[in-house]
């Protein structure tokens, strides 16, 4: 399905004449001229659409501002714990990509074939780490990496998702001790999630070794593990009712696997669970869901001394999507303030996820060498929904620049006196700006600084010059003092801080 | 020219199998074997290269402090400017950057159309900023944006040229008052590049309507423009003997009019030679020109006013390669110093650029509508080498973490109370790390710090945890001091501020 209407390959030919045009008529015309006939070709072409490709958006200066202050707070926690940063290209070779995403191959965006090496733009942060680690040789590293990736999926763009967005990621490769790690990891969604005060949230976790043991205790066959692990990943939006009957009747399970199953995945809650689960008869059967378990175990201990235990809910409905994790995973999800007491609280969605993957790196070293990993991704453009939706219900006002001084004049012809006094505060790295004009009226410079929420204004007419002294005015009380020519700097940064 | 070698299909089949075989085993392997058996298929795909797309690079977390220092300049001189940000797609419609790049086609990276939209990867950050001032409509905005672009061009790696690099853009949008805006925007580079210390540097200044007018005084046929002003840019990395080779026998110019041309091209100078370009017989004929002309002598005038214009030189063989711009146009380059006297300053390349663009915004919008543009493009990636070159030079060292202080303990089984000490670190906004070990050694843990550049180090054991004290160590000076437990954090951050 092609979107585009396709111009003509006239107008290429016609703006190409056009040049031509121009250039002949060098001596006749004035540049005004010229400028205006270069409209031409537009006129030509009705169908051309002005747009942002689907699923993409522009981030607006007011959108900017809300961004960086929550990319500030999650890469302020991530240095806090220690994280270096890391940088990979946008794309890497299809291959590179393909290798991990067996089942999801029609969401990656792919590059022409111009000639040369095949590139698909990466679709998380996860797998360019776990390459860049085996590329490298390392063993172990700490580091965060916050970019765009992109994924070809139907966007649904109330509920912040798109097409191409930013991940903030964090991630622990080595090999250490079990479950510290993966602690702090959990630490740091808390932390960064209550840092940027969205409310209520919770964490759920499990391990994918329970999840399988689940299933191979339950007798679902090995082929469908994943095709059943996708439909109980849809818990949090569906019922069980809804699940059961797309397992049994979609995909063909037998409807006491499915009830079996069912036993499980609707079971959550905290120590004592796993406690409850190490003694199943039935999943004690598999060994790897016994790991799991006791895994699990040990982690909850490290976050009670962590401080967030009640934040986390062992959850045996979570199975993740991506293949790649092998132990520990987890996803926060926030919570709507319960309208009333006793009414359950509302999941708005998962904002943040994560878990180990031990094999990924063994699968882009040459002699398989492994380096365990445990990480997190935070899901940036959710969050910023949030936030964006919070300021706008409670009419904060946001500051698009950051200046700070105004240089205005009263009077015509000083345009040479502004910018001799705005160039002067720029070395002194004095935020400053003025009207680009010959001979703004002193109201458009007062309510140029009203608007745009400018502290100082700095006032220069024939008076000051002649007496050597400049007025400088707070904007908000609308005081103004006469101070020295040369003092001024001075002043304005004693004003400042 | 096809680079990777495809892996066989073979290897998914037998990833494949391998998956149903580690299911299969569930009840009667640990996880470790199960984990070690997933290496097997790596080793029958001696073919598949790990590396990084032609053409770009990761950033290790040391250039990421490097790369990270010189973007807050940048940002903070385009802030000090009052600039607001912008985030746009790393993509756009094919169409929207195509009708801009005619000659420049086989640069760009096309999107395989997978169904939907056809889609380029962002060329520059200007084109995007001309279709969002017409998408919204804006006929003013002053904005800053930092991204990174993608041009497929034959990379030479050894000076900083690569095919994803970063530019940082300033541009001011609107109708105002001549050259005032354009002044600004050579500050800017002035600011950053003093800012920077990256050594001398000169901007060279000329003006698309003196280029042609050039031209249309020499007598160069129309349609040889775009080509001779292409030869003429090489100007800076070829002697006028080359470039006049080229256009005569290349290019198939009359050789009186590469003379004539030659005459223009070879000048530089400042206000005197605006001055007496204004009279020359022959290029006075050309209305452009003269306006061209008059600008540049209103320019330098306010270069003057902002202290900057020696680092200014009006430099007719400067021509740039976009085809979008329509007025002034500078670029910087950095000067070696001079090795002896007397021996001319070497010129290192260029490393910002930019130029009035009066038409683009014109082409996206349906009606037309023109707002003059002016900016500047910052190329980090030069600027990156030669910082990067100059620290390596220095023997400078660069701290990748901003780790303030570490937990250690010198006993076995006080994994629980590092556990619980450090959290009260993060939980105060302190950065703190611990080693992810149960017992880990006091002598790994100080290398670790002393590795790091980690000033402080906690150190709790059996006699701190009886007394309710905690040792806190300088690791510089080794000096310790004990200090209660409760008063931790108010000690440590007593010591960091």
């Amino acid at each position: 399905m092609v979107l585009i209407v396709h111009r003509p390959k006239e107008s290429q030919v016609s703006a190409s004449i056009l040049r031509r045009h121009i250039s002949h008529s060098f001596f006749f015309q004035t540049a005004q001229a010229v400028l205006t006939s270069q409209l031409k070709p537009h006129q030509e072409k009705p169908n051309f659409i002005i747009k942002v490709p689907k699923g993409t958006r522009d981030l607006s200066p007011q959108q900017m501002v809300v961004r960086e202050k929550i990319l500030e707070k999650i890469i302020g926690c991530f240095k806090r714990h220690g994280a270096r940063g890391l940088d990979t290209p946008a794309f890497e070779l299809t291959e590179t990509l393909t290798e991990k995403y067996e089942d999801t191959f029609g969401l990656m965006y792919d590059l022409k074939d111009q000639g040369g090496e095949l590139l698909s733009l990466r679709y998380d942060l996860t797998v360019p780490f776990a390459r860049y680690l085996a590329m490298n040789k390392l063993k172990k590293m700490k580091r965060y990496q916050v970019g765009k990736v992109w994924r070809r999926e139907s966007p649904a763009l109330v509920q912040g998702r798109y097409r191409e967005f930013c991940q903030c990621d964090f991630d622990i490769a080595g090999e250490f001790d079990p479950m510290i790690p993966d602690a702090e990891c959990l630490k740091i969604m808390c932390e960064i999630l209550s840092g940027l005060q969205l409310g209520d949230f919770l964490i759920k976790v499990n391990d994918r070794r329970i999840v399988d043991g689940i299933f191979a205790v339950c007798g679902v066959p090995e082929d469908r593990f994943r095709t059943i692990c996708s439909s109980m990943d849809k818990l949090d939006k569906m019922s069980w009712e809804d699940v059961r009957h797309e397992m049994v009747a979609e995909k063909g399970l037998a409807p006491e696997v499915a009830d079996g199953i069912g036993e499980y995945a609707q079971c959550h809650g905290g120590i004592s669970l796993i406690e409850e689960l190490s003694k199943d008869p039935r999943l004690s059967q598999s060994q790897l869901a016994l790991q799991g378990l006791g895994d699990l175990k040990l982690l909850f201990e490290y976050l009670t001394l962590f401080g967030i235990a009640e934040k986390i809910s062992f959850d045996l409905s979570l199975a993740r999507g991506l293949d790649y994790y092998t132990g520990v995973i987890y996803e926060a999800v926030l919570l709507q303030s319960p309208g009333q007491a006793g009414k359950e609280a509302l999941n708005v969605g998962s904002v943040a996820a994560g878990g180990r993957y031990d094999g990924l790196v063994a699968q882009f070293d040459p002699k398989g060498h492994r380096v365990p990993c445990v990480g997190l991704s935070i899901g940036v453009e959710r969050i910023f929904c949030l936030v964006e939706q919070k300021m706008k219900a409670s009419g904060e006002k946001v500051r698009t620049t950051e200046t700070q001084v105004f240089v205005a004049t009263p009077q015509q012809n000083f345009l040479r006196e502004r910018l001799k006094l705005i160039a002067e505060l720029w070395d002194a790295g004095i935020k400053a700006e003025m009207l680009y004009k010959n001979n703004p009226k002193l109201l458009t410079q007062l309510h140029y600084c009203e608007k745009t929420d400018i502290p100082l204004m700095v006032i220069i007419g024939e008076q000051e010059q002649r007496e050597g002294v400049i007025k400088l005015r707070s904007v908000a009380s609308r005081e103004e003092v006469i101070i020295n020519r040369e003092s001024l700097v001075a002043e304005i940064q004693k004003r400042l801080s």
